[in-house]
């Protein structure tokens, strides 16, 4: 880790607890429309499970560079549509439903260790999530990123090499002399093939009490921290 | 100015006094060099001067992007061949006098103006700073960028419109729901050309004490203050 400069975050589910978050902005929404029978919680896991199959085809190029704010508007409306008819719901009630990908709180350590990392290091999200959106969840949160580095930048989603390299270029550094810092152990596999370092941060509620994967880390990465704060320490800040 | 949720940033000049902080930073170079009698504030507007001549084979098509450091670096070759040879100073020696443009001071109001704005606005430069210069900018003189729009994100320079509107919908807005805040009426021009809310904030020493130019609004723009913190009280942050 000694030659690196600049820390990229992976953002939902490391940095933030997308899924208690979304669950509470589903609330008033499920009751309005007489759905709060619902498990608010199970339907933020239906929403959030159409993610990585709604980046397959670009990542495959087989569909042109989309947003994921687009793209979560297209997975809120097939969800729904399980349980009401989305046509029958105002584009800007959905609309607004969709921004709950833009108040997620961070979890409970990460501003403070953010700040702490930021004295020592550039730092900024290599996320899939788009620019705007990765800017209105840091003035949400108080996340204080130095840069908005991912997928928008270099239109391909992670895991793709090029979003992991695109990042490293566009802060004007070497992989080597970026760290990838997430809670899951396929992202930091991906940024290792690129030659980026790696840090793990377990987040083990991430999808809840009974969470089964990304326990532990499942490679030696060159870093593995119990929270941000813990590996502000370890990195001397 | 009432729909505007993004503020972005011309830099050089209307952020940051260039030519003080590269003066500063090419003085000891110059005594290093023989060079001492030289007026390290010339020297800087030299350099300044092949600014925008190298920018314009970009905006016409007739070179591929290249990031403004490169160009600096290139333009810092040119000026230094007037005086000596440059293939005879070490190469890390002038990657680091290069390096001057990532150590601009900000003008006395810039932070306290900005950290004020930051609470209502998104804010960020609309610069033709590459991101990376940008990032380590607002490092060294701790500017609180939400997001780092500008050239290299459309890969053209500004006054191109698709540097503006590229930096609209980089933050997921209407051109119209940004503004651009600048000390140069050319820039605010294209701007508003491209629908932008426009603000004009004149800094009458950009060039020195005997400056000519854009010293006062050419325009009706939206809104026009004497600082960053004026602007703060304008806009009631």
């Amino acid at each position: 880790m000694r030659d690196v400069r600049f820390l990229g975050f992976d953002v939902f589910g490391t940095v933030v607890d997308w899924r208690t978050s979304v669950a509470r902005e589903l609330t008033p929404f499920l009751r309005r429309h007489g759905l709060g029978d619902l498990d608010p919680a199970a339907v933020a896991d239906e929403w959030r499970a159409l993610y990585q199959p709604a980046m397959e085809p670009i990542r495959r190029g087989q569909r042109d560079w989309t947003r994921l704010t687009v793209l979560n508007r297209e997975n809120l409306e097939t969800v729904l549509g399980r349980y009401l008819d989305p046509r029958r719901v105002a584009a800007d009630e959905l609309a607004a439903l969709n921004r709950a990908w833009e108040r997620l709180d961070p979890w409970p350590d990460a501003v403070a260790g953010l700040t702490r990392l930021k004295t020592r290091f550039a730092i900024g999200p290599i996320s899939n999530g788009n620019v705007s959106l990765m800017m209105w969840l840091a003035k949400y949160g108080g996340l204080p990123w130095d840069v908005i580095a991912g997928a928008e930048i270099t239109k391909t989603y992670k895991p793709q090499p090029q979003t992991y390299i695109g990042a490293a270029n566009l802060v004007g550094l070497e992989p080597a002399e970026v760290a990838l810092v997430a809670a899951h152990n396929d992202d930091l596999a991906a940024a290792r093939m690129c030659g980026l370092k790696t840090v793990f941060i377990p987040r083990r509620t991430e999808h809840g009490a009974g969470q089964t994967s990304d326990l532990e880390p499942s490679q030696a990465w060159d870093m593995v921290a119990e929270d941000f704060t813990a590996l502000a320490e370890r990195l001397g800040c």
